[in-house]
């Protein structure tokens, strides 16, 4: 019998939970939430899904929307094995107690603390740590992208260190009120959260993240910088990482000059919402100086976390021990190659 | 036997047409140019489309990336009954030579002038025009879109005037070449081009027009007025746009607060490349005041042509002769609602 | 003696009036507010303006980050004759009941209601509505950009209709915060506020505005349609903007294609903060189609209201009863030809 | 008798050059080029700058407009002492080989290449090396950022390595041509021009430098990491900085949040055209992990190495030959503190 799946906050990453939920043939959505009545929400029961109020005292304003409210959260938990929490804002705490009292597992995604679950997670790295736990936090879209192309030049090299500068997108494509139109706002704090939130997933990976937001909506862009004890050839990188799953290797001269380019070839190729689920590193931005090796690597925000979200599912309620083989099955349910 | 359709130009148009004469049952792509070697180039391959050099002289380049080049354009058009301009510049003179050369029909888009064809096209408004004709031109994204919703209301009530200022988007999301960065720029010209466009289609609309280019990718807007002789009520106006094919009616209290919602529905409605071949007005955004409508809709101007291509198509060959048949089928298979 | 004025609120349009104030010889800063410790907070003390909280519970926060607080705005109150208020929100109402309690008279802009004060103020167009009033409003920069062509053109030629579309910068330089990034958004009201409020300066011109928002800082851009009983010709309207103060004409053949080349010439000419007091109007932009006039104009909005807060000034005084005088006197001052 | 000035290429960097120059004691502006009609040539003439078309050919163009020519480079070289050539392209090597027959000194700017100049020249870090020399080549306002942090780092402390990323803006304000609108483009290079740029300047300090540009137009934005031999305190660091000229710290809590703030702060205090000469720092993002110095830096990339051009004429004819006596004397001049 399938894994039931409850989505809590039908947005951004909601959204492409559910569908990436629905495609797969061990798990199903049993329904999504939402506090207003927008067009996300309609569109929700318009694909099937049982819709259910965010919160109870919403009920009457979507119902008055014309929405077809199925009843408020708490009725929800009660049809699912696991929660998926996209709520907004930094609520994972109160929300938790809540699906702990409704005895379902629950999946957090990275805007929550380490501290609050079992394990954080990503696919390639520790997977393992997942398996048969109840309460676990997906890591951000940043830090799945640091992870995806880290981890395997830190299982297959030595490095010595990591410092990375994250160039973030400010806004979402959906949302139209955050700025800035026209500045660079760099993160004071250094490391910027991303390098001890990468700690969380690979501990004794020594790293510092520096970051800063420019007015851009389409994806983040981080420049790496990785000194290797002793530095292999880019060559052997780049082998690496055409082996790595998820990760996307394009050219520069093939057109692919910006983050525009890589997301028009994601909705040349079809995929829904045309989104790009992989990290893109480009192979001719890829260079060794010295011990250092220097990368450029794009991240589709919305989507990247999405296919981890699914195979922390299958580990959670250990439909599959083996990372590489769940990954496998949910990269071929979602069309990555 | 299906019409033998070449695409010259495999560009932001280009392929969209591309795909949407491949989802017909009465054409057929038989083959795509391009002059340099990037990844839409081998995308073209991948979706099976037989890829020419669009210059003689690029073919070894192309060759060289590892491009299958099947000829040049004079070996496509061999092949066609009819080829699709769709090159970037304003080369469509010299092309037309090359195509009334070759002895195959051609339609081009609006960068070129209405004096180099027949007829210039709308389907719901002049599509008899290009019944049987050889050469005819689809007009533009945004004298589309203003047809779209213009047409019906000259054909229903008497309009004493119009005048609509088009807040143009500067760059197509593909391109990262183009600025502003931060400004608006008028178009000094009155009336802009647009204007005296939409009278190549309904010759006796009293239109004038104004434009400015300003620093987004997504949408153009235009803000319209049309004083009546007599005005309708709102909700008559309303009435004849739910009718109407290729407009689509939404709420601002949904959500749709700007053009970023509004593309963010068709990324969930799940179209290829989250097109949106629709003119969207804003419901509670349209009003009448005295003898003047006022309204605001937003244009996809990457895609609200393509359907419009096919269309002309139909007329071209006398696939159809009744353009509400034609604009039903075209509809149902792009999956336009 | 100069009339002491107090600047409640220095932030864009506060730190202006401020300077604008200490470039007359009739007028004098008597204080400014604020409730935030930031550089601009540090930068009046620097030119030497007396600093008070605005709110009496942050002068510790204030004195604690180390400036040199004079008091809360009730003591500054006691030492002015009228206040400027240029606090943020639309807390007018309540300021206003603090003032009338202090005694002082009082400016307020274009974010309160024109049913808070006693009349509403343009320099031009109906200064000697607020001569010896207690409470005036100066419009918003939108509003007195309308005001600033439109009514000369009223009072020289006969009006039928005006239809303008504003298309409005979304957020100010200074801020990082708001966007949008990459969306236009429309005001879905018609008439936009902006309309209405150009009747509380000019009551029987007939307009209607509609208004977008657009990802830029620099500038707002109006589009703007006037239908003449009977058209006078292009040359008659430039004459008479040529003889119109705080008007400037433009021509894009010298370079002047966008808002950014105009922001680009006020820094060139070495305003202050690089601020362009004018409403800008492109020449060869200027156009007459049958009765219509067709024109576009750009708004420095964080700078066209100033000039107008110090005539209300000079009126609420009868420092000057002819306004063309007290524009003249501020014109010279503050370097505007 | 001062130095003979004459700025060919009044552009973004030449009119800043020009009212630089001015402001000093011990050199004059004899003229200025440009090509073409714009406001920014008929600014020149109302400023009092002798105004010399920078190609024959378009004397006639200029006169038509109206503008007084004074003949073409050739004849403006005749009366000059060094030319300043800020032309856009890369046309350097052509110019030099005119003002080496015109027996004049070159200045370039940093889009030249070092290999065509003498020695390229930073205020402090190399002044003594362009001491009488002719063509001299200033670096480009990212290496002059640089430079300006690195060097006192480099002259105090033992560094092992650095490594920065430059987040680009990616046009000017003046330009309303260049994009993108909405994407983030790396640098596929790696090291970027940058950091062998600066070796130019110093030539044994390991650097390597990334870049991308961002859709901004205000300023550049450093993310810089040194790895020291043995790191001093932050304290430490701070200290040397607060004793470079042309370097300024600020602090985030203060409302520096971004480069949009720092610009206001500039526009405040009352320069010419906004300029902010200095290369400003963040003080709370300044940090020190392990041996790693973390820092963020803004780059106005209009104005930086304007006043770096005043000082290198002053080493070229010896007016000073004390760096710092040199750096006082145009800091006072320019206003910076």
């Amino acid at each position: 019998m399938p894994v039931k799946v409850a989505i809590n906050g039908y947005g951004t990453i909601g959204k492409r939970v559910a569908d990436a939920v629905s495609a797969q043939d061990d798990m199903v959505v049993v329904g999504v939430t939402k506090t207003r009545p927008t067009y996300e929400a309609f569109h929700a029961i318009k694909k099937g899904y049982p819709f259910y109020a965010a919160l109870t005292e919403k009920i009457a304003d979507l119902k008055k929307a014309g929405l077809e409210v199925q009843g408020d959260l708490k009725d929800l938990l009660r049809e699912a094995d696991v929660v998926v929490d996209c709520s907004p804002g930094k609520v994972g705490k109160e929300n938790l107690e809540k699906y702990r009292r409704a005895g379902v597992k629950a999946i957090f995604q990275g805007g929550e603390k380490h501290e609050l679950v079992e394990a954080s997670f990503n696919s390639l790295a520790n997977y393992h740590e997942s398996l048969g736990k109840d309460y676990v936090r997906v890591v951000s879209c940043n830090t799945t992208g640091l992870c995806r192309t880290l981890y395997p030049l830190y299982r297959d090299f030595e490095i010595e260190e990591v410092n990375a500068v994250m160039v973030r997108r400010s806004a979402d494509p959906r949302d139209s009120k955050r700025g800035p139109i026209n500045a660079i706002e760099p993160v004071l704090k250094v490391p910027s959260h991303h390098g001890p939130d990468v700690n969380t997933i690979i501990p004794d990976l020594p790293i510092n993240t520096m970051a800063v937001k420019v007015p851009t909506t389409l994806m983040h862009l981080h420049c790496v910088v990785v000194k290797f004890k002793k530095a292999p050839g880019v060559e052997d990188v780049l082998k690496v990482w055409r082996k790595t799953p998820r990760v996307r290797l394009v050219r520069g001269e093939r057109g692919f000059k910006s983050t525009a380019q890589i997301m028009e070839f994601a909705r040349d190729d079809g995929r829904l919402r045309s989104d790009l689920y992989e990290i893109v590193v480009w192979e001719d931005g890829t260079h060794i100086k010295g011990d250092n090796l220097y990368y450029s690597q794009a991240i589709h925000q919305e989507a990247d976390v999405v296919p981890e979200n699914i195979d922390a599912i299958r580990a959670m309620f250990k439909l599959e021990t083996d990372n590489m083989k769940s990954i496998e099955k949910t990269n071929k349910a979602l069309g990555i190659e």
